[in-house]
């Protein structure tokens, strides 16, 4: 035993091997003396590892998710002239849905602080897609960032270093261990992020499906009762939609191609699941802040959101009127025979918009603003031998070929019919 | 991915924490490349707790085992004039077998390469026995190994950093990790240095109960059986006994005070349950050496063996004349009513024993050569209040108090009866 510490790390995680619940000062000491570097990265994730197969119960997630939040500040937006809500996806492929919602929840009355991330793996990240607009930047200090949403309503940008630095850690941590599946530190991560933030009101989008982390409806439901219960218990109004990632959000995964969707959508097109549900989102977030009785669909068709997003992008140094950049090189796949479209599979599309230079193996790694994937066809489509299936776009066509690999098997014409995926599955909360 | 690795260790991580098994290639790769830092500490730790939690079958741990030998030298004993045995322990408390175990063997015609380990923990290591005879040394080159084997016949040393430098690595971590307990990762560990050492013969003392690391008898027949197979596969003789250690061996637990016993031992005296088990482990090696003709209670009777100790403590630097060291403090415990000794608990002695300086609580600590526990009675003896139960030896007194504290529930005397302690459980191979 480490002199002056009053616990152990080995008995800390022999206890969770052996199955028992750790005791709320284990817990404390644990998170607090792995971000002092007391506890090291080797014991945090064998720690992490028994978490992950042998679980934690709810006493045991609030308090972790307690002690992350404790590592670190605590903001407060309760001086604003309106009321705030956020929201968090847990990820999947084109899921492009914070960029139109945000201003749109905004051009509602209700102002929105969403603190993004990178990507990491096969999911894009929300900072990553801004980036490919010009001028953009997603480092905006406290200060600025009351000032934008007091006077925007609206802001997307990365965490400060000050929020939940012991989740920062731990999630660097759990990315190259294999533990990053392990729901209690899913739902601790998620909520100690979201609770520190100060948000009035939060609405979890959790994906469920092939291309989602949680691949069963069970799972999904499991995490999205843990975070609403984390959340309400912290004072947060939150509840969670179960949202189908079967199939890829939209007709678009990568940075600038997602972008482009969006501000389809705030200009009244787009692809209807992708409307769809960001209007389901606004409706929760604007009624956990008070605010059901405004109709987010107006404020879509009238431009109004259109206008906040203008202004948010700019707000950050961007140029909404920019042209957002391209890839160098494309190819187009066709249909090899006619037929309908069974499947386009959610993780073949997001592997292979990963492969093509959209997302990075590693943090700190550049990404390509134009690398993705279109889609020119949904499940369900018919289409005749030649037709374009999808466009993979890359500054490196050298990518093609591995990218053609991952989608082997994802992509799916024959003469039966496709599986409807449902937008929104089920509301928790 | 790391570029020009061919697999990627969250990958490797993530399969066995999904309860699949490794294949062959991603073994090898994975201790490979966790002995070339190019797998992290962290990441290895979450793969061992993996390992613990969800297993391994027969060939995984048979691959590991290999690809750790395969990590560091071999050495060869085939050039000797006389077979080789060695023996492993598992561990436990009182456990000082091998100081006369590998003189006895010796004095009967077969070679002992005894490589040992030192203590962490409960269990005292046989290295920091030895070290409390003035001059001794544990270090020895591969070449004076050698030639103290054909001389004298008999070696008992530190094993060289060119050994199976994965397993020594691995286990640094495992022991900070809380993931020592795993059968897989036992049996690998013990096994890869045993193999790499290059004995002819392998007899393996399996302990059970509440003092070892097995608790139970079928963990510990499946540790055992999983490294017979192992040393079997690998071309080695190899047996194991299944060995009781719910009470103390012998009467002492310290390092010089049992290198006193096994000096008594050796002098035809001692305990008899120590004397035992010396004689049953000594007919095994000889038996696997091919030399079951020799009877090794006349090596012991009539001085041999004696002689043999002398000249392996000689020729290390050791003065087998010269007077112990003694602790500075001693407290004798003595019973607080009549009654039968019912109970003395094999954990508690190893836990005071550490505590009052026999063992080190972290690599490289020092430890006292007088600490210990010194034993009156055993279970089944009757004893009258104010008779003497055991004394605790120190440098420093205090360490009575936490030393009285591991004992508290282990030392009963009642009105009851003692259950009898088995030395030799079962043979397995």
């Amino acid at each position: 035993m480490i002199i002056d510490e009053p616990f152990d790390a080995p008995a800390i995680i022999a206890a969770k091997r052996d199955r028992q619940a750790l005791q709320d000062d284990e817990i404390d000491w644990v998170v607090d003396a792995f971000t002092r570097d007391v506890v090291a990265p080797e014991q945090m994730s064998a720690l992490a590892m028994a978490i992950l197969l042998n679980g934690m119960d709810r006493r045991e997630i609030a308090r972790w998710t307690a002690a992350m939040i404790a590592s670190g500040e605590r903001m407060d937006f309760s001086g604003l002239s309106r009321p705030t809500a956020d929201k968090h996806s847990t990820g999947g492929v084109g899921d492009k849905i914070t960029l139109p919602l945000a201003p749109l929840v905004a051009a509602c009355g209700v102002a929105v602080p969403q603190l993004s991330g990178r990507g990491l793996g096969h999911t894009g990240g929300t900072l990553d897609k801004l980036e490919s607009i010009p001028g953009w930047r997603a480092d905006v200090s406290n200060e600025e960032m009351l000032a934008q949403l007091e006077d925007v309503g609206a802001v997307i940008c990365a965490a400060g270093a000050g929020l939940a630095p012991a989740d920062k850690k731990l999630y660097a941590l759990r990315d190259v261990t294999g533990t990053v599946e392990a729901i209690p530190l899913i739902a601790s991560s998620i909520m100690s992020k979201k609770i520190a933030e100060g948000t009035g009101a939060l609405v979890l989008d959790v994906k469920v499906g092939s291309g989602a982390f949680m691949k069963t409806e069970a799972d999904a439901r499991e995490l999205a009762e843990t975070m609403v219960a984390l959340g309400t218990d912290a004072g947060v109004r939150t509840v969670a939609l179960l949202t189908g990632m079967s199939v890829p959000l939209g007709l678009t995964a990568g940075n600038a191609l997602e972008v482009r969707e969006s501000i389809e959508v705030l200009a009244g097109g787009g692809p209807d699941d992708v409307v769809q549900l960001t209007l389901a989102l606004a409706r929760e977030m604007l009624a956990a802040a008070g605010r059901d009785d405004v109709d987010p669909a107006d404020a879509l068709a009238d431009g109004r959101a259109m206008d906040v997003w203008r202004r948010m992008i700019g707000a950050q140094g961007g140029d909404p009127d920019a042209a957002l950049p391209t890839a160098r090189e494309t190819h187009v796949v066709t249909a090899e025979t006619s037929g309908t479209v069974e499947q386009v599979e959610a993780m073949a599309v997001g592997l292979a918009a990963w492969r093509l230079g959209a997302g990075r193996s590693r943090p700190g790694e550049a990404v390509q603003a134009g690398a993705g994937v279109e889609l020119h066809v949904r499940p369900g489509d018919e289409v005749s031998a030649g037709d374009p299936l999808l466009t993979l776009h890359t500054d490196t066509p050298e990518r093609f070929g591995r990218a053609l690999a991952a989608l082997e098997g994802g992509l799916v014409v024959g003469t039966g019919s496709a599986p409807e995926q449902s937008v929104v599955i089920d509301r928790i909360g």
